[in-house]
């Protein structure tokens, strides 16, 4: 690693492990961003050093910490400064961290060269002072940074992810909000996210090259409106995709989302095909829906990847199946006609009535054992290459159904814990097939508690194991498509 | 209409709306259909007089009914008789029905055609049986039927949606419970619903039929796998559509999914190009995935349509507008450059760094009255035919938000009832605004409250002024096109 490169992961590491943190334009009013930021900051248990800074404080003390006029007024030199101050204002407060010895600065101020001429002049100053000085910053028009490991949690929206496997990079600060709410829906949490803004400085690239080395993060979600140096992208995602997953979604892919992404954070789009192409050779991920993202990214946690695309399909609904089957096929999939010998294993125990076919569909007359034991069976025949199982409610058994939906029109919270816990023990067994196998197991199924407590212990259970259970049958056919994507990639480069 | 027509409306309305109901196979058994589907008609409500009958009962009396041995002990002759046997019994219990004088009978039990050449001639069986009585029949490979007006919840899920606007004809009984259970978590309700499994009798363009003169239905929700009469549905289609739409999910598109649909309900799937055209000719609405066919069915329940494709964008988040301006693209609806008087207009109050464009972003610096302004402005503007709004934070309030998210955190209630209330009255100016201009506005937003009661309340707060807010914000574009499309085949069929 050249001296620049080293240098640039150490300021990425102290910007994302700061020990002190200069909060400029600090505010006690409530509907500011000054006061928000700051609030998320404390709130979140930062366990450093916290210094508001206003030139024209509206409270002496905000969160009971001292607010402080002058950069100068510190007591010491902070690691990091977070910037919310009025455009025009942000030049001088950037000339002052400089002169400090800010090491790293996070601009959340937006009106830079999104809104035009007047806001490019502005952000070319900023970025001349910062080059001058040997300051780097995030932004500008950037949401803030999260570091959950760290008790970090220096952006806008009060969304406190926990600690988790994934790192984000989002040109968005707005989808930053969106992905950590999926992520806590889905009782996931993250490590190090960034809204990067308008990359006057630092850079989607530079976030990449620091999460590839970066040992926390198992998967990286990325949204992207346009890339600073496509070619350093491309050649860091193509080393990075060998180690760990990289999940695209690229907007401003049409002219009409790429005049949106230039008003949204002067970005320049580039060509949709061109893009295609290069995240082929580079191994990445692509996605084209918001929360395919996250959903995606969950399935490449823990499931092996597929050698082929051949998949086997267990339903307990035949329209569920049919769906399935359709959007398999639809991704190059293939649902993969099932040698004699596997039919006849199945049919020594399956209900009379069953299909005899791929998708096996248990029309509602299989218990828990016959699902699972027709899931092994799949599982175990060379000829397929992973595993959707649809359907979780004959596993978990009728009575516990019953009170999920009952759940669902009394909104009482009358499930039992002993369906978390079956939950929890199942989805046991189920990792326990896939890793015997290595071979992915991909589950979607209506889920088994809504609205209320139980579905978050539900949820907790599920993600405690380091997998999810989709809600719609699509999503199932869509993640493992992307598994034998991935899984290709990794084959090629060996 | 003739007089063979007037005869199948009235068994219809025989079939909805029974005054008595002989449940055959009926058990005491809880892992038994026979219980389940008994404990769902009891357990719902229903008015009228319920008879379990079994050649063979487990228990003398089940859930205080006494069990009759055969259908000769009956009082009376029940409207319709539920039929839950093993397949080799069905055709007994169809003679003894048709010997009884039942009109409509439900076959529940899976095993026929759907299974091959064996299943094909117990199928023919019993078909033959009915004709020969003049008795019709659901089924068999149905999961029952649904009237919630009528507190008759004759199916196997044990779920019961409140009365309500759509009408639902699926192919797939598992699908007819993803429905309803999609229906009661968006706090909406159904009309009349029907699992048509094989159609060996009454077809899904029977009830089609039915369900475009029934008055309660306002949308009809149609999940297929095959056509019995691919002819008379396009035309019943065509007919329907004029009056009250029709959203149609079309399985086994694929060969996979072809064949999966064969062994599922004995469909034999057309081509889809060949569909797709005669959609597009009977005003009939396609959507692939299977919440799009709730979430695009509540869009047309009060918008009105559009006159044309172009899109106005209202964001309170940036990234979610080029997402949307992706998807609309992407949907051939036009994200229409503004005029500048319109520019003018929204310079007069925005935040100085707005973008000046399409999407009017408001980059998180607007409150309530500022996005409401905007809207209007938009929804005012003739080049406009519709208005696309992203995230209801801003309007809601800060404060508001921040107990959203904390609700999240904690998984406490602590959104108070006065966001639930802010909700509805929010909606109903939107609703104003919508009815005013006589054009569509439709929502995408980040929940307001997340596995709470409080979430359910919103919800509800929202459904009852018969509208919803999307989680994601291309399922906005992608409604805004299905209303699109449905405005033009209304605007030719004039």
């Amino acid at each position: 690693m050249s001296t620049q490169n080293k240098e640039l992961m150490l300021r990425l590491q102290t910007l994302f492990e700061p020990k002190s943190i200069a909060m400029i334009g600090a505010s006690n009013n409530p509907a500011k961003w000054g006061f928000r930021i700051l609030s998320n900051i404390v709130g979140g248990g930062f366990q450093g050093r916290v210094y508001p800074v206003n030139i024209n404080p509206d409270s002496p003390e905000i969160m009971r910490l001292k607010v402080l006029i002058r950069m100068a007024d510190l007591p010491e030199v902070p690691d990091i400064a977070v910037i919310v101050v009025p455009p025009p204002a942000v030049p001088q407060v950037m000339r002052d961290c400089a002169t400090k010895g800010v090491k790293v600065a996070v601009v959340i101020t937006a009106g830079f060269a999104e809104v035009g001429s007047g806001g490019e002049r502005l952000q070319q100053e900023i970025s001349d002072i910062a080059r001058g000085a040997g300051m780097r910053f995030v932004g500008p028009n950037s949401f803030g940074i999260l570091n959950p490991h760290h008790k970090l949690y220096s952006q806008m929206p009060p969304l406190f992810p926990p600690p988790g496997p994934f790192g984000v990079i989002s040109q968005s600060g707005n989808i930053i909000g969106t992905i950590a709410r999926l992520l806590i829906e889905r009782a996931y949490g993250c490590s190090k996210c960034v809204s990067i803004g308008n990359q006057a400085d630092l850079c989607a690239e530079d976030y990449l090259e620091f999460f590839s080395q970066d040992t926390q993060i198992k998967v990286i979600l990325c949204y992207m409106e346009g890339f600073k140096d496509g070619t350093r992208f491309l050649n860091l995602a193509k080393e990075t995709s060998k180690k760990k997953p990289i999940i695209l979604l690229k907007a401003g892919e049409t002219p009409a989302g790429a005049r949106a992404a230039k008003s949204h954070t002067a970005s320049l789009a580039g060509s949709d095909a061109i893009l295609d192409a290069m995240c082929r050779q580079a191994g990445v991920v692509r996605v084209r829906i918001l929360d395919e993202l996250v959903d995606t990214g969950i399935a490449f946690l823990r499931q092996p990847l597929p050698r082929g695309r051949r998949v086997g399909i267990v339903t307990a609904g035949g329209g569920w199946g049919v769906l399935v089957a359709d959007a398999c096929a639809r991704l190059g999939l293939d649902v993969v006609t099932l040698p004699p010998e596997i039919i006849d294993e199945l049919d020594s125990f399956m209900p009379a009535w069953w299909n005899r076919g791929n998708p096996v569909d248990l029309v509602a007359g299989g218990g828990g054992d016959t699902i699972l034991r027709a899931i092994e069976i799949l599982m175990r025949c060379p000829v397929v290459d992973g595993v959707i199982m649809l359907g979780l409610m004959p596993i978990l058994g009728p009575a516990q159904m019953d009170r999920a939906f009952s759940d669902l029109q009394t909104g009482r919270d009358v499930v039992r814990e002993e369906m978390v816990e079956a939950t929890g023990v199942l989805f046991d067994q189920l990792n326990n097939l896939s890793d015997h196998y290595n071979k992915p197991l991909i589950v979607a199924s209506e889920p088994m508690a809504f609205g209320s407590q139980f579905a978050r212990k539900i949820a907790h259970a599920i993600a405690d194991r380091n997998t999810i259970c989709y809600e719609m049958p699509h999503q199932a056919a869509a993640v493992f498509a992307r598994l034998a994507q991935y899984s290709e990639y990794q084959n090629q480069e060996q």
